[in-house]
């Protein structure tokens, strides 16, 4: 969630547009099921709120067996006492029920950000951004929660990225650079700077295949002088994007920002309903994921660095048991990262920790957190990683493989002392 | 099954005919274990049947696990009242026991048709078939099933068939079409609306990879000559098949036919068995495959198409939730085939569901459908996929992701509502 | 374990040597956890055993989940009878007791062996080995156990294994061979034999990937002369590695030694490591490995021959459904290698088994073997195996699809009947 709604406290503006509108999750299932994407709010069109709202409960049954069933029961439930099955029968009266409370300043966001208990909340912002809305946060007396940025710069390292040019054109004048490669890395380095003075713990990097590749500096140069031209073929591309991931680690072990990947989309699959809707509209599909070469540069040159923090993604799973496991066992700075995305669900979470936990075990894990763009399903998914992994340690407990008293403390660790120490907080 | 056994109604010939020699599940495995394929009557060799149905016997024991052994077995029980484990202490017994029986009108393909409960059934069939078989059954009033052709156009769009000239000189001459791209286009829509006409709901598409593509007239038509003058190389071999899918799709929105794809299969692996036995005879083995990037051409021009159906097939079961899923959660065309061919088996299933339901729900997918040419084994498949499916659901359930009144609903939509609808039934 | 500990029988030095220093399932996840190699006695380090020991107490919590824990837990208590949790606070009275117990005769070599009721131990040797420590244990009359040779021809077949031309000189020079590919091959050939009246079953093969290829005579020469003289690029020396894993597949249906192969490893992933401390230090990473079609021309040559037996290892769990289980059960020699590595644990048993028995059953499996370099974890190792195994068929006996009274028929011959057959034992 954008740290303007925190800042600004303005309340929710509708049934849908909080619970519906700007989830992927479930527009794309909505879409699946005929329903235009139009007649759902998605990309600022027009719509009846009510009317969308009575889109999802009439096509209710389709979500059966989904996480976002999970969520957004579960929300329903805790947030708004609502809980009844969706039905096209009950859509206008669940509506009103939802509308109704949330004109009350109780379901205001700092409100729920108290309730569900969230100790720390990270945004996900441009490096150029002005960060006032987490100053003022920040300043706000009246506002405990800790809310950080923080820096995901794929705009300005992948050059096949809309505007390249430009965005690298507007970094370095930020910091009056010159428009040369150490110019460019100085800016980032500047920027990164500014993030971590406003309290951010990490970068993250989302790129097509988590290749990386070291550079000679005349190399590098050229290949900028190339990219900044929009000059590269689809190769040179790839050689860009993979030294300045390899880049990107060398900054974070300098400055102490954990590192997060997240590969392995194609963004944007079906162009029409980009061009009409926009990004992140439910027709992101991933691929099939490389990381024991593609990160061998970056892992050579960084892997046993003091400090250094990796946490590596995935949406493919098949990299698990034989990637990321391995890898994570053996390298201090590596973390398998939670389950995401499409895992990012009970079935999936306990094929995770079945695919990992025997090689890595627990504490090579980067211990559960969420990307959602859903407010309102953080103590869902939080609650659904919680139980799932408890089941798993259940399970080993009741095979003989660990007692329950390390069991309790493993579990106590995954929520609390893990992901701290992971992501440095 | 072909359409003759039924339009005729012959009797099945004895039980190693019926039950072993056409079905390679069981041959293949018998032939891992050291039996010759000629000794099991396979590709035409002269085998005295009980001598075959001895070599199962014998070798029962490497069944244990399989799919075919819980199919076999419930064949056995069910159709001829056979309970006994099978060794080579009963094996003369057994098949006498059903060779009895298989001479009383009862067990004739038309009674056992309509004691299995079949609803519909769909053949697999050659462009140029003559469908005289499904006329005579659709005309035949004492017969009352549903039994309809399925448009299979490979080897007329493959230019790596066997035969492909040949093929389409052929084929165009149906229709008195030239030989030319257009017209080679006009032939396959005439004989896909002939199948329409008898009563398809359906075009099948084997592929070695679902990889499509767009082409300029010009393009086409160029490669078309060359494949035709067989002078294509293996790229442009790949470039042409990969256009004609694109082809298939267009054709299915035009005329309603459910576009299936089945790909992934290195087709004859040994070649010395394929020259002695012919094909389908055991060593067709699974080959990784994509379908994000290679389907993606098709789905930017198809995949919001009104009424377009198209249902995709996997035996790399490491695409269910990396990519078959995500692209069912979005595509309303797009719906997830059933477990197919080595993953028609209760773990697979379990694995399927447990894969695909968190994104894509259940009524993205297809329901239950076989292809076996194992007839005897219909109600064993049907009846271990509803209890898989029901497995599933009930540890849903008991995990208080899904009230028990919805998943008996959603139970028997995989039965019924679902395959009707994404079949057009 | 060498063969020289069990021909010499000397007491093993201290619980770290015996226990910790040579088994990288557990430097290496020490390791990632922060503790130097050098602290653990790695690569010839020196340290004080009781220091390296102290450590592993120390971060004892890390190995919950692993497999590492449940095999070493296993060792202590039923060979050092140790039950406790082991932790910083006992560190120094475990290790005092595993000492006090090491100095002791039957915790000697000998008597361990005889303990673990080990029918069978086969090493990897060099092929160049002189096995003379073999010949001591056969003609020993106080030690009745099997040792056997294991023919490991790695680094005289990759010609970009270290030092390859001198590996070979000295291979051809040893049978006094010409240095010609004929008198290469004659000279692996010789070496094999000697190998075989020493008592080796089978000849093992490390290899990046499973590619193979046919190879005119003049074009083996000249690649063979350009490999001796370090000159083939990287596609060539994939041809002469892949030719003669396919030569080697030759040798064995001659020969009858049982070729393994396990593929699939990116070894001495940071090379920093390497350098300063050796091979097998924990940074070897699995990668994506493929079967159907490398593998495609060895099997249209031998897939069929007599009493070849060819079993096929993994570390990249997606080719079991997929690629392996349709081999074995289609080709009569080839069998599925037991989980290998990263994947010898239970939930990765439980994932084997479920991915291969409904395709290829029981019977074309290998069986339970381990290739551990910890010869303590020995029997905790099989009993892992065993126990999981009888899971899997426990569950599908109460699922209905085996017979009781045949599962425990399978489950006796899962653990003598089939490893006997597959290595000819």
């Amino acid at each position: 969630m954008p740290a303007a709604w925190l800042a600004d406290d303005t309340p929710f503006r509708d049934p849908a547009d909080l619970l519906l509108v700007h989830d992927h999750y479930i527009t794309r299932l909505l879409h699946a099921q005929g329903v235009p994407l139009a007649a759902l709010g998605v990309g600022g069109s027009t719509v009846e709120p009510r009317e969308a709202w009575r889109a999802l409960c009439t096509h209710w049954r389709a979500f059966a067996g989904t996480a976002s069933r999970i969520w957004l029961t579960d929300a329903l439930a805790d947030v708004f006492g609502i809980e009844e099955t969706l039905s096209t029968a009950n859509a206008d009266a669940t509506y009103d029920a939802i509308a109704d409370q949330l004109s009350r300043p109780d379901f205001r966001p700092r409100a729920l950000f108290e309730r569900f208990g969230i100790e720390v909340l990270a945004t996900t912002d441009d490096p150029l951004d002005d960060l006032r809305h987490h100053q003022r946060l920040a300043a706000d007396p009246t506002f405990s929660g800790r809310v950080l940025p923080t820096f995901r710069p794929d705009v300005y390292v992948d050059p096949q990225a809309p505007r390249f040019a430009q965005n690298v054109a507007r970094l370095v004048e930020s910091v009056e650079a010159p428009l040369t490669f150490a110019g460019y890395l100085d800016a980032i380095r500047s920027q990164r700077e500014r993030f971590i003075a406003q309290g951010a713990v990490s970068a993250d990097h989302g790129v097509i295949d988590p290749y990386t590749t070291t550079l000679e500096g005349v190399d590098a140069q050229a290949l900028f002088d190339a990219a900044v031209a929009g000059e590269l073929n689809e190769a040179q591309a790839r050689e860009f994007r993979g030294h300045m991931l390899w880049q990107m680690a060398a900054m974070s072990v300098d400055d102490g920002l954990v590192m997060t990947i997240h590969p392995g989309v194609r963004r944007n699959h079906h162009t029409e309903t980009f061009q009409r809707f926009g990004p992140d509209t439910g027709h992101d599909i991933p691929l099939r994921t490389e990381y024991t070469d593609n990160l061998r540069p970056l892992l050579q040159s960084f892997g046993t660095a003091r400090d250094f923090h990796l946490v590596l993604f995935t949406i493919d799973e098949t990299v698990f048991s034989r990637e990321l496991a391995p890898l994570a066992g053996f390298y201090p700075s590596v973390y398998v990262g939670a389950p995401w995305w499409f895992l990012d669900a009970p079935d999936a979470m306990a094929r995770f920790r079945g695919a990992v936990s025997e090689t890595a075990g627990f504490y090579r894990t980067s211990g559960f957190i969420d990307d959602t763009r859903a407010f309102l399903s953080i103590p869902a998914r939080h609650d659904v990683a919680r139980r799932s992994d408890a089941s798993y340690l259940a399970k080993i407990v009741v095979e003989g493989r660990l007692p329950e008293s390390e069991a309790a403390e493993v579990m106590r660790d995954i929520v609390g002392a893990i992901p701290r120490k992971v992501f440095k907080l």
